[in-house]
């Protein structure tokens, strides 16, 4: 059974400010939580109900498992129905932001995408299509808070994500900078190469002027219909599927 | 000002079974409502706060204008921040369902998709790449619900989205039925052709079986990574980008 203050102290953890101040974020269901444990990230704490103990019988140790109620379950959960497991995992070290590398790879670059819902199913398709890594402004929305995370079905566990100044990180790469904009190059004529960041911008307000000042290749998705602009995670995903698409089969 | 009894009717129509029994359903938004007031759609009445008036000037006379307060507004809005205009629009007739013409032409067939936000990126991206119209099974979430209207950002006044037994209409079509499906053939390498359906299960739980027995042409978006699954609105995506790949410029 949970005590009180184990109780509160999780559910600070629905918040970002306690998030931060304890560097923990919480993770939950079976198949994320095992996907969390496989991965470089630190799982401190297993909570769960009877009935999922044994697909957790062969823990590291350094994890601590607990045996909770149904219903201790469900107060400490940030689901409307909760699952039968729920985890904390440190929050990663976002220094490595500095050393971060660009060459040889594909990178999203995500300039104040604000929904966690499209957050997460941007990370959900990068790691389907094999992008590695996600560079999100600073004004993101965070990947760690419970809908983003949900959201991702347990992608996050792979793909790497770091937070930063992207003017200044754009400026100081040399590969090329691909961006989503008006009277660009049709995405279905653009050669991706093998190395390149793909930005793409905010819901409402699409990529900041700074931002823009640091793409060096335009490209518009082009359409047939009357619709004004596509969902930001339906872009990312068709920049994923088109720089993939030849080698995908 | 509004009477609390408009109001009260006006709050009803965020509930379904209030949309049904009135057969009108909430747009708001100076640029969907301008929308579904230039569309097939019968727009009743429009509500909206002074400085839009101007705006809604020349409304044909059988939309009835109502100036009202900010207050009012917040209390009549499905939103969290209401807009500055709320219009009350006639659920379009499901009957030409029996009608429906799938020859010459692509339609998407959602199967059992839950998630208002998947319905309406569906929605939102079918047009912008020209796909006319969606049948929905009778499970999909209801096409009118708030969250989905908005995030159709006004793409629901153009394509035509109606509900039916999706098993049946699909036993009944000579064009081909898509449908993602494991050991597909990739989309890479599929043949769109210049008709057909395409087929796109529940969020959880995929495409039902009775539905999978009337699916001509097994397709598979592959992957690089080590992700289980791709969202729906992501796979429709993929299936709107590649079927119009070769004319879009």
């Amino acid at each position: 059974m949970l005590s009180k203050s184990q109780i509160s102290f999780i559910k600070s953890l629905h918040q970002k400010k306690f998030r931060k101040e304890h560097r923990l974020f919480i993770v939950e269901g079976i198949k994320s939580v095992t996907e969390f444990i496989h991965s470089e990230y630190i799982v401190t704490d297993v909570y769960c109900t009877e009935n999922v103990m044994p697909k957790l019988a062969n823990l590291s140790q350094k994890i601590k498992l607990h045996q909770i109620s149904e219903s201790d379950l469900d107060r400490i959960s940030t689901l409307t129905t909760a699952q039968n497991v729920l985890a904390l995992v440190r929050l990663p070290d976002n220094k490595d932001i500095e050393t971060l590398h660009l060459n040889g790879t594909f990178t999203l670059a995500l300039d104040g995408v604000q929904d966690p819902g499209n957050l997460g199913t941007i990370i959900r398709t990068a790691d389907w299509f094999g992008i590695p890594q996600i560079i999100c402004s600073e004004d993101c929305v965070e990947a760690y808070n419970p809908k983003v995370v949900q959201a991702t079905m347990g992608s996050l566990s792979r793909i790497k994500v770091r937070y930063g100044d992207l003017p200044a990180i754009l400026k100081n790469t040399e590969v090329p900078v691909f961006g989503t904009l008006l009277n660009g190059t049709p995405i279905t004529e653009t050669q991706f190469g093998d190395e390149g960041v793909i930005v793409l911008g905010n819901e409402g307000s699409g990529i900041s002027e700074a931002v823009i000042n640091e793409i060096s290749n335009r490209v518009t998705i082009p359409g047939l219909g009357k619709a004004e602009s596509l969902n930001v995670a339906v872009c990312a995903s068709l920049f994923c599927y088109e720089l993939r698409r030849n080698i995908l089969k």
